[in-house]
């Protein structure tokens, strides 16, 4: 299906890349070593930042519950009053709106940090790199990053920083070592898990590995401990943002491979889709927003869905989600669908992968590995995107359903010519109804 | 596809009768409320009784593992000094081989109770009934239900005894009201098990309900609390007694229903299968053992598989296992075979049983209810006989393997005789080719 009018050379010098990216990808071992506040943790990270999903806008770009939750961002941070203080000095450039991937953090939805909030610190022991995300914030639908800024949100952050994030850094630090996440998601996916929508089987296996450390805690720490445990039981979604910080110190150490037309990261905000691709340096490839089929609570209709940013697909450019849903038969009840469609779109995957998951693997497919590696070129060749297992939320802020969202090819068509462009091949081509 | 020959009147009083046993099956609420010795906790259990699996046999007719492993019990009871003498003491008769099924209980393999044994106690809240497990004896592939008595059997058998089993008494004891087994075994089946011979999900939902307990057990008991926490987080078939257990009290709320044709127990020993059917009272009906094929551990061979007993089957008595292996695609990889049969056989299910469970669903079909109420008019009409997942023994004692068996027809055509005998039936006609 390559492009007939590309060189021969371009070509394997690009497979061979990509072969290089693609062992990147699969031999990551991602260890949590850490928990802390993202103003002590993470590099670069100063009491004035405020990181959002998507790659960067200008801030009056930002609208809608993104916008609402930066301002509840600043506001949580005790950097301003009031909304309008917040305002006003995000417009003065006083507090600096950052995008998450620059920092080696990925964002849930809008995916506000502020300098106090714990994140979990993740280190690919393969490659030596390290990745944040900060936490599930419970099962209210209200939430910051779903664009919501109240006291109920407010007491939650607050109850996460001071006795679920502290309790949590001892037992990790009990462990020695830290918790290696890999075991646990190879695991989670012979149990009914893509890891990104369904985190259910992960959150009880991280459960089960803190469970020694946190008995040993039981002394010192009695009610946080507790807190500890009924806040990682009860919630099914709580290793979401392992997975995510796992999934971005997997995909991190992909980048900058010479040649290669892997993709490296995938975001969007509240406008735009965009992508980075490996032998591209860190430019981002932007296009219009994913279109989505939503499966939304009672009481909502497609009118209320706003796409209010989102990084939480850091996890499908490693393999995961929308690229493992065959792994996830349970997910239907969630975001709709059938069976049959969701292992029929897990197949098309494999269509735009340079490669399959030695040990990231699916039961239901005959313990396929997962496809892994999307390739710009392969996507543009064949019309087929990412489809990507989403949160949504709702254009009143807090989530309202999920669904399965596909990456709008513009970007891929975009990095693609930059990708032929500076790396002497002719030019891909996209077949004739790839963008129809 | 009924007997023409059998009078439309019978066949109206059979369905209503088979639609009180399947509500009776359906509606069970097995809740684990006590663990403790079998001499105290089970109702007739004396100092001198050894349960083993199967339709009673005397003692001259048990043969192989399933002979060792009864000798094996004497020994551990301290009932005899040597095997010698624990062979003439059971060939005398001072001391009694009973079924399990007659005291409550329910076998493993060769399915070996003593009065010593903790057992869990798990009841029935639906319908008021108790029914027994003892507990699985650890990762080892010697183990005394798979025919096997030695020192490191006797040592781990003492370690259930007096450590693991009493810091899960006392936890079960703090839940005040006990542990609902329901709601883990429904949530299993979204999470890739089908409670039978893959119990890893429903083990670490078990683990989680037992933590908050056994926290609160840490100080007073800080080594047994972490050898419990230890024992059952590396067991993933820890569960699968207590799913046996619940399967057992389910199944017994559903026996003595006047004129259902509904299967309420099988069974195996060494020598033979055996149903027991709703209508039919206490008869076990009886038939060859039956087939199997097995995935093996490296070096084995069919040659060296040995039947030596087995009563897990009441989880398929109650629609698990084989009657949701469409929910558990990783068992391919324990028991052989592949993701499209799984589903073919446990589809064939639907055609031999009443009804379909409410809530004990299988993602990967729809979220359609297990097939549930094995009516034996139907097995004989169709020939489709119960698919059984199970573990195989060895010759030589231990787990060699595991695998998918079917239950022999001869039982069901047994059955469906004295059925139709008793229930004014003009007969129930097996079709042409149905014993071929």
């Amino acid at each position: 299906m390559r492009s007939t009018a590309e060189p021969a050379a371009a070509a394997a010098t690009r497979d061979a890349a990509n072969v290089v990216a693609l062992e990147r990808l699969t031999s990551a071992d991602p260890v949590l070593v850490a928990v802390g506040p993202a103003g002590d943790v993470v590099p670069g990270f100063t009491a004035e930042t405020i990181l959002t999903s998507g790659a960067p806008l200008p801030w009056e770009a930002y609208t809608g519950g993104q916008r609402r939750a930066i301002v509840g961002g600043v506001l949580y941070e005790g950097l301003a009053a009031t909304a309008d203080e917040a305002e006003e000095r995000l417009a003065a450039g006083e507090i600096a709106i950052g995008a998450c991937h620059d920092l080696g953090c990925v964002g849930s939805l809008a995916g506000i940090y502020t300098a106090s909030m714990p994140v979990f610190v993740v280190e690919n022991r393969a490659a030596g790199n390290v990745a944040f995300c900060n936490s599930f914030e419970g099962p209210s639908r209200k939430r910051l990053n779903y664009g919501v800024y109240d006291d109920d949100v407010r007491a939650t952050l607050r109850f996460l920083q001071d006795v679920i994030a502290p309790v949590l850094a001892e037992a990790v630090r009990l462990t020695e070592g830290g918790i290696p996440l890999a075991p646990i998601m190879r695991r989670a996916l012979t149990m009914g898990d893509e890891l990104h929508s369904r985190n259910t089987a992960a959150t009880l296996l991280f459960a089960r590995a803190l469970f020694a450390p946190l008995l040993d805690l039981e002394r010192r720490l009695p009610d946080e401990v507790r807190e500890a445990v009924r806040f990682v039981s009860d919630n099914d979604y709580f290793f979401l943002r392992l997975s995510m910080a796992a999934a971005k110190a997997t995909a991190d150490a992909a980048r900058g491979v010479e040649a290669s037309s892997v993709v490296t990261a995938m975001t969007f905000s509240c406008r735009e889709y965009a992508i980075r691709v490996s032998g591209l340096g860190d430019e981002w490839f932007r296009g219009p927003l994913p279109t989505l089929e939503a499966k939304l609570f009672e009481g909502f209709t497609e009118d209320d869905v706003e796409l209010m940013g989102g990084e939480s697909v850091i996890n499908e450019t490693v393999g995961l989600g929308g690229f493992a849903q065959a792994a996830a038969p349970a997910l239907q009840d969630y975001q709709g669908g059938s069976v049959e469609r969701m292992v029929a779109r897990n197949l098309e995957m494999y269509e735009i992968a340079v490669g399959e998951h030695p040990t990231l693997r699916i039961p239901a497919l005959g313990f396929r590995g997962v496809p892994v590696g999307i390739d710009v070129v392969r996507v543009v060749e064949t019309g087929i995107t990412p489809t990507l297992d989403i949160g949504v939320a709702g254009r009143m802020g807090g989530q309202i359903g999920a669904g399965s969202a596909r990456a709008p090819l513009e970007c891929f068509e975009a990095a693609a010519r930059a990708y032929a462009a500076r790396y002497d091949g002719a030019g891909v081509e996209a077949r004739p109804n790839a963008s129809a």
